[in-house]
């Protein structure tokens, strides 16, 4: 098992993350050895309930936790304030105590609606993550970001509040459908590129090892991309600063799901499409000399079955997209770009035709 | 004007607290110079915007501050999640950005609430206080408690977050009803009690100015306060020691306005009788060998309108209602007793037959 510990000195709080295979059925123990008082309830969806439920629950049960159960339904739509509320309501009348922990098994939008509400109840509770797919795993779950969407945009209603101890097990991957496994590597892939050129050696060097969910091999994929994020929280819990770099991608990867409404790619393709848009612009602008790793990228975007070309969406409409993004501060866009594998900056003012030009070279029309 | 300023380490984080006459019709220019940018929403009720929106609007416009207003009808019942989820609304369809300033101008429900939505809408605003009742200014606005309510009980579902400035302007304490006036005095005598006897002693001499609402006396009683409170909070930011001591007289208080379903006292009028209650015990217990300050106090409630008695309810009732206390942690109740005027300590083996006793001699059967 590998233990990563987060010290966030503004909050003067430290926990650690636990990353291995065979973790759930060990919970209980966990939390003993974390000091963990109190009484516990997991929040849950069916789909990851059917699989994981039982053995936490046998677990916490062995360890004397008290366990209460709360299933959410499975998606995005019940990331919502009126689930929260509804959680609140069994908390309230099942006389939850301040000292209650508040355990999330499931993906991110488990992890996220949990978060807020250990956040915010009774001012704040004890909240233990399990992240169980793999972007959860190696995003979500890590740097204390928890919210609620709003009917009018997404994570609007939310806080900053860090989880007390974060147990990844790599074993709840094997159930992971292929979809999900290729969005989680390519939050993998970018923290590579943009912070650790090793990482990302290695872990395109061995996609056959990750398809298969070798667990020795995700345990350290997991690992490594929680090192570096974990390393960029502590460093700027807030986002003020550096981990902006995070959102590499993202800036056209979140053109593309809104002018497709969210309908046509998952998140992790929109972002490797993002991705790969955003090298080819930094090597049309300059700052990016060499970019061999692009063809690396590319192939292994193709064998966990991604896009890499964006045919039939016009070039104009991306770019109109992007100043609607809710991080074009006043009306800039804020480009990630790549200076080198494991080295990315921020760049303000890129040209609008270098942009549509990498789109069409990409397919776009 | 006076000027508080609250560091607090835990979260890297200073905050002034300004204290004075006039300051209202000044906020625009205050804000400036406390260097806040954004855009404004004022949150307020009908009672207080009779007599202090125009004055604040005026003044955030000249200081080129564009304001938003959105107005809660007037009562407890409204500090609730669907009050929040409407002002979520209004920020999300008006298009306010994480660097909109929400301004809580009201009494405590007003600032829990505003505080509340500031805290979790876009995981964090800037918040600014201008409490409008004693009580407010002299508690609720400082420490950084927000909170809604649940059906089911106060403040349940809330954060620990702190404004970046509050201003008090002891003007606004002219148009309060004498029984809200009395419910932060009861507030105020008990800073006095708990931790600071000189101030109990220039505040219990000078009723009449209190009465009165004389502006430089009220600015001394507010700043007071403040100071011992902001004391209390910055050595105990999330209430897991000293900041106990801040319910003496909350114990039997709580008890009393749950036996009477919060219908026959005002918080202060039942934290008053729980203060001459606990005195009372102190004295009983020999924890406290003289309680001269004990006619003071008496004679400042009757001075205020405040009853002084508890007649006709049942001792062991009283009694019984204190192990529901959501304080009272694994079933010991926790008593916060005066040793002396000016300092206070945790109490929690009192025998119940002691307690019945101080509280028959108070009038009650």
């Amino acid at each position: 098992m590998e233990r990563i510990r987060l010290n966030l000195t503004e909050q003067c709080r430290t926990y650690d993350i636990l990353i291995g295979d065979g973790l759930i059925p060990k919970t209980g123990m966990l939390l003993k050895e974390h000091q963990m008082k109190g009484r516990v309830v997991v929040i849950t969806n069916p789909t990851v309930a059917q699989w994981y439920l039982e053995p936490l629950l046998k677990s916490l049960a062995a360890a004397g936790y008290e366990a209460g159960v709360v299933q959410v339904p499975d998606g995005e739509v019940y990331k919502s304030l009126e689930e929260a509320s509804k959680i609140y309501d069994f908390l309230v009348e099942s006389r939850y105590d301040r000292k209650t922990i508040l355990i999330a098994l499931g993906g991110g939008v488990i992890g996220d609606l949990a978060g807020f509400v250990a956040a915010t109840y009774m001012r704040g509770i004890g909240l233990v993550q399990i992240p169980t797919t793999l972007l959860a795993q190696v995003d979500s779950s890590i740097g204390g970001k928890v919210a609620v969407n709003h009917p009018n945009g997404k994570n609007l209603i939310g806080a900053f509040y860090q989880p007390r101890l974060v147990i990844s097990d790599v074993d709840t991957l094997k159930t992971l459908p292929d979809r999900e496994l290729a969005a989680g590597m390519a939050e993998v892939v970018k923290h590579g590129i943009i912070l650790d050129e090793n990482y990302f050696s290695l872990v395109t060097s061995e996609l056959e090892r990750i398809r298969e969910r070798d667990p020795a091999f995700m345990a350290f994929v997991v690992a490594g991309s929680c090192r570096i994020k974990a390393d960029v929280v502590i460093n700027d819990e807030k986002e003020t600063g550096i981990r902006a770099l995070l959102n590499f991608g993202h800036t056209i990867g979140h053109s593309l799901e809104s002018l497709t409404q969210y309908t046509m790619y998952k998140h992790g393709e929109a972002v490797m499409l993002g991705m790969l848009a955003a090298i080819r612009v930094a090597v049309r602008f300059g700052c990016l000399p060499q970019a061999s790793f692009y063809d690396t990228l590319e192939t292994t975007a193709k064998s966990f079955g991604m896009p890499v070309t964006i045919p039939g969406l016009p070039a104009r409409d991306i770019y109109d997209m992007l100043m609607g993004d809710k991080k074009a501060e006043y009306g800039k866009i804020r480009w990630i770009l790549p200076v080198r594998l494991g080295k990315a900056e921020i760049v303000t003012d890129l040209p609008r035709e270098m942009v549509e030009t990498v789109l069409r070279e990409m397919g776009a029309v």
